[in-house]
């Protein structure tokens, strides 16, 4: 089975800078990778040339001239820039000349580009964005995550069956736990789509266990596997989370560093806040699926360092060779079937 | 001045082991407070009777027969329970006895107990939900927090006004920054409803600085003084920030707690990690406003203790202090006369 992850290597705010030494550290850890690094090959080669006697086929430069700025307009993007690397990685998923795509552009010219490039499945109206977040119970799963705001019940549904997927595919989990964020979890709250929504996935094959409210991200009652959303509550919701880690970051940071006591206490707490960081990091987080296309592009976070785009490319390396698209496709193909004769 | 507030004794959680105590203690803290606690006179009077004689007049109990349990429906409680403690809390403000009531009780009974009894400012369609979080830069506001969803623009435009006066009144800042929450800074994001109140804002008295994203709440680029957005949105914002402090939380516990060395670098950061604590406890943020009323209501977390249920009654002092109500009213009535001549 072939593992070729095509590169995105000038997005993202830092460009090649990130891309080029997590891409080269991905090589070095996964002898069966592929990566074609995608950008201006004037970059890229000299940055590159000391590798290609290390890596030899694995490691291949696919040019391109342009670049898609970070805060580009989507719909200039796809019609001024049909050469960026962007777009050409996308082309090379396309093509199959790449199994997956990784970028750190910016998310809404990237949604996009593969929207328009790689076509959508039958079926689904719209891509949407998973990703994963850290919780007390390990991870949770949660779509959509900015794609689509003033979604429909369908939509909120189709989302579902595409994360089920996706979620059981990866963890190997039989029937992931899918929860639909609400407000409540009395049966009289929420909104018109949400409820309508849940009464599609209660007559549905998903293993559907009603609503959950925010803190089931990180901190519910129990375990959910798969949380199910509107894109702009989506988007807040893990925003909202990024800020109240940041915020918490910092006020240790800062209490810590305040003077020579705390200095000291910090000095011997060393250990156990590395340990801490390490389960709660973001970097390690990073990487958002987009679901719904007809190929699979991975999304990183623009401001992504070497480690959380090694976290992306990793992403990547997982969905394909857990045959994620495939999956998702002979799924969503079958549900609406059922759903059409039904 | 008066500042006699009326308390739902029996509300919450826990009752009067929690809303007692948390009232006896305010009692002490401030001389020129009056408190009447709402309940069953039965239980309150053996708890109270050792205080009778060193408060005064400003201790004082008003029976009520019955309790609203924290998963009776709103409709429910309404109906059926007419001599409850909630409701005869919130007939002391409209009576004019109390300046305002707080309540541990649930939200929903709440919200439709006091729309009923104390009836809506001229002007406004729908009561909002206001609360402080915490955030690197001191503390933000938020409403609409959990009573409404499917806000139309309009509703947006009338949570601003109002809750820009709550700031303007208790912060005493003259031009609070107002946000609204959304999920991207680009002018083209967002849904319907949340553009055209952008309008709305655009052309107010208010100083709006336009979007702003949920990683604003807690630690965003600039400080933002009151965060405006639908009940829906608001309310998963809140429950994923307590969710993500509670997993940190957690994890800080679990990884200082884990062995012997673990365990004496927690004994020697202790002073810090109280120092963190201080500054981000939730039980210090406890306290959410009901605005739009013909009166002050109070609602506390249902799971509050004693320092928590604390927090809302000074919140409750602090509002009834600053007028807070009559400044809303005043404003929404100039507002409202402004836009219906222009």
């Amino acid at each position: 089975m072939s593992l070729i992850i095509s590169i995105d290597a000038m997005g993202g705010d830092f460009g090649v800078d990130v891309t080029v030494p997590a891409s080269l550290a991905c090589l070095q850890e996964n002898p069966a990778l592929t990566l074609i690094l995608v950008g201006d090959e004037a970059v890229l080669n000299p940055l590159l040339s000391q590798s290609f006697s290390t890596y030899g086929e694995r490691l291949q430069i696919q040019h391109a001239s342009q670049t898609v700025e970070m805060d580009e307009s989507p719909s200039k993007a796809l019609k001024n820039k049909k050469d960026s690397s962007m777009r050409v990685a996308i082309n090379l998923v396309r093509d199959k000349r790449a199994d997956a795509c990784v970028s750190a552009g910016n998310t809404g010219a990237l949604m996009a580009t593969a929207r328009f490039v790689l076509k959508m499945l039958n079926g689904i109206d719209r891509p949407a964005i998973i990703s994963t977040l850290p919780s007390i119970f390990g991870h949770t799963y949660m779509l959509d995550l900015g794609g689509n705001v003033d979604c429909t019940d369908e939509h909120l549904f189709q989302f579902a069956v595409m994360g089920n997927e996706l979620v059981k595919a990866i963890e190997g989990i039989e029937n992931p736990k899918v929860g639909l964020l609400n407000i409540g979890e009395e049966e009289v709250k929420g909104n018109e789509q949400v409820k309508a929504a849940a009464k599609l996935l209660e007559n549905s094959h998903l293993n559907y266990i009603g609503y959950v409210e925010g803190n089931s991200i990180n901190a519910g009652h129990e375990k959910v596997d798969l949380i199910v959303c509107d894109g702009f509550v989506g988007n807040v919701a893990l925003k909202s989370i990024e800020g109240a880690a940041k915020m918490i970051g910092t006020v240790l940071k800062e209490s810590f560093g305040k003077n020579l006591l705390t200095k000291a206490a910090a000095f011997v707490a060393y250990p156990v806040l590395q340990m801490i960081k390490k389960r709660i990091d973001p970097r390690l987080y990073n990487g958002a699926s987009f679901l719904g296309l007809r190929g699979l592009v991975i999304k990183s976070h623009g401001g992504a360092d070497v480690l959380a785009f090694k976290t992306a490319i990793k992403l990547a390396e997982v969905e394909v060779s857990h045959n994620v698209i495939q999956k998702i496709t002979d799924q969503v193909e079958a549900t609406l079937a059922q759903r059409a004769t039904s």
